[in-house]
């Protein structure tokens, strides 16, 4: 498939929460139909706004089948799906962003040696398949360190921190025997991200930088623009654009970084639309879920001008309570993902608040 | 019902066409259901987008009392909707904007006199019931004159241009026996309109001014900002007002102007989100259709101010062959509305070109 998408055409999403949601919103903008899979209720976050949803298990052989015949493309709104049903889906269908950027990003040590390949500086790193690797690894990263599994994990889960030798081990033991990496502490200034797009003919387009504050391993804030030098940023851009090209990348990628004196330092990837890019729905003309569903659709990318400066807040949890508030703000956008439970931890929206013209 | 609408609350939205598309895309960002009842088919632009649909026809009075029973609110998205319908719904649930605005914009004679009455100028009118009214008629508007049927005229349908008083005869019968009214001709500068919107507690907010210009009584291209003196947009903006007031009206409203030396003429009004409002969407940080939403659902009003300046461009009938072009033009965000077909004169989607920073 390489001519772009027409009207009424079917991009089938894997994954049926909030990103698949925004993207089901997006691709009804431009005349595009969304088809959702998620083993999860058919009655989730993007199946509510999508023209059609599949519920089924990932190795339901008769439904992904049925779903790839009824798209024209497929892409994802998280990394983890298991390789069988890519394989299936891949055999009838094209996935895009492609399987290289799946393969790099659902573990986290290739993903480090990917990125050391490239050139670009990662925190120190070593795998740690059992806990007879335990002392060389943190001999190469240091300590402090944290341990993290090196698949499925997310919002900081799936991670242990050792602050000292002694409680190394039962940080490991944590993790329940899955294999995992260590990682060494880098002291960073502050964490941005930049969210990359690159469409079918190779074009590469990046918004502006974003600041981020993580509490607990879960996104906070993200504020735009991020306080970055211009060579930082310019650095930042770059470097993302090459993590594009080297995947041969199709669609939206986020690029997490931590500033240091030294330079930046790429904490992670992730090939998809990103929690870090939501101020774009109200700061650029084309947001993120656009951009991503563009390159899909083998459109040419549009126009990811800032035109405003952006505080994305993230509404976790009972952060709902405050509702009332948050309705009544001047120069907020509110945006509600339809989950019918509120949990702890839980992503249940977002507010991004305009703090003046791009400047 | 008083209480702003909570999370997963259904919106019933009366019509399945692009305007219940986009409001049903508000209405999700908002993490709100749309409910959308048409007699059309099921799978026309709204329903693609909504949570839930019914076809079925405005008399079906089982399909109607179901519909009411889904949702907690209800609105439209057109204002010619039979009495009889919304005699059943409004007994079960709140229609917003409410009956007045609807018996006032659906007879054009009502529509003259409620302004008229208000003290606002409108073109000379008068009503003709029948061929022995059209002499009469005539004398009070002037020739040229339009006849135009008293309800159901949309897009310039409905409408007969008399440019002398010999064809008056002739252009009646056109309109088959329908009720009209003649209305004299304006010799305006521009037409220019305000899209203005008055919450459940009655705070009112407009957005500015746009500019438009319709060929074949079709909406061909929304500029804003209008060429309006600074008395002339302060005049565009309380006249809106005080006809929100007047209908106690919750909801959006167009209401369309003609620009003359001696001051703004009032065309006509439109209870609902309206094609001259879209630029909204890539102009302002909460859209027509968000604020529509928000006002039904019994929120505040959202901050509709303006960050860019925007030419809205209808994409009518063949204009779809543009779609290459329109796709890769910068600084310009597309929305297509789903429809299947496409034909002459039939609004398929449109473009909001950035033209730059609010100026």
């Amino acid at each position: 498939m390489s001519d772009p998408l027409a009207p009424g055409a079917a991009i089938g999403i894997l994954g049926g929460g909030q990103l698949g949601r925004m993207l089901a919103l997006a691709a009804a903008r431009l005349g595009l139909r969304a088809h959702i899979y998620d083993p999860a209720a058919a009655s989730g976050p993007a199946a509510q706004v999508a023209d059609s949803a599949t519920t089924a298990a990932w190795d339901d052989a008769a439904a992904l089948d049925a779903f790839a015949a009824s798209v024209d493309v497929i892409t994802y709104e998280f990394e983890n799906i298991p390789t069988g049903t890519l394989d299936r889906l891949g055999a009838a269908r094209q996935i895009r962003p492609g399987r290289r950027a799946l393969e790099v990003s659902q573990d986290r040590l290739t993903e480090k040696r990917f990125l050391r390949d490239l050139g670009l500086a990662t925190a120190p790193f070593a795998p740690i398949d059992g806990p007879g690797d335990l002392d060389g690894a943190l001999a190469e990263t240091g300590v402090p360190a944290i341990l993290k599994t090196r698949r499925f994990g997310y919002d900081g889960k799936g991670q242990a921190r050792i602050a000292d030798p002694d409680v190394a081990e039962a940080a490991l033991a944590s993790l329940q025997g899955a294999a995992a990496i260590a990682e060494g502490h880098v002291a960073f200034e502050r964490e941005v991200s930049v969210i990359g797009a690159r469409g079918l003919d190779g074009a590469i387009a990046c918004f502006d930088p974003g600041e981020n504050v993580h509490e607990g391993g879960i996104l906070r804030t993200t504020t735009i623009p991020a306080r970055l030098s211009v060579a930082q940023r310019t650095d930042a851009v770059l470097l993302t654009g090459k993590i594009l090209n080297a995947l041969d990348y199709i669609g939206v990628l986020g690029v997490e970084l931590f500033v240091t004196p030294g330079g930046l330092i790429v904490n992670e990837i992730a090939p998809r639309v990103h929690n870090s890019g939501h101020w774009t729905q109200n700061g650029c003309t084309i947001c993120q879920f656009e951009q991503h569903i563009r390159a899909v659709a083998g459109w040419p990318l549009g126009d990811g001008t800032r035109h405003s400066d952006v505080t994305m807040e993230n509404l976790i949890g009972d952060d709902m309570d405050r509702l009332a508030g948050l309705r009544s703000e001047p120069a907020t956008a509110l945006h509600l993902y339809g989950k019918a439970e509120t949990r702890p931890g839980r992503k249940m929206g977002h507010v991004n608040r305009i703090t003046g013209p791009a400047g």
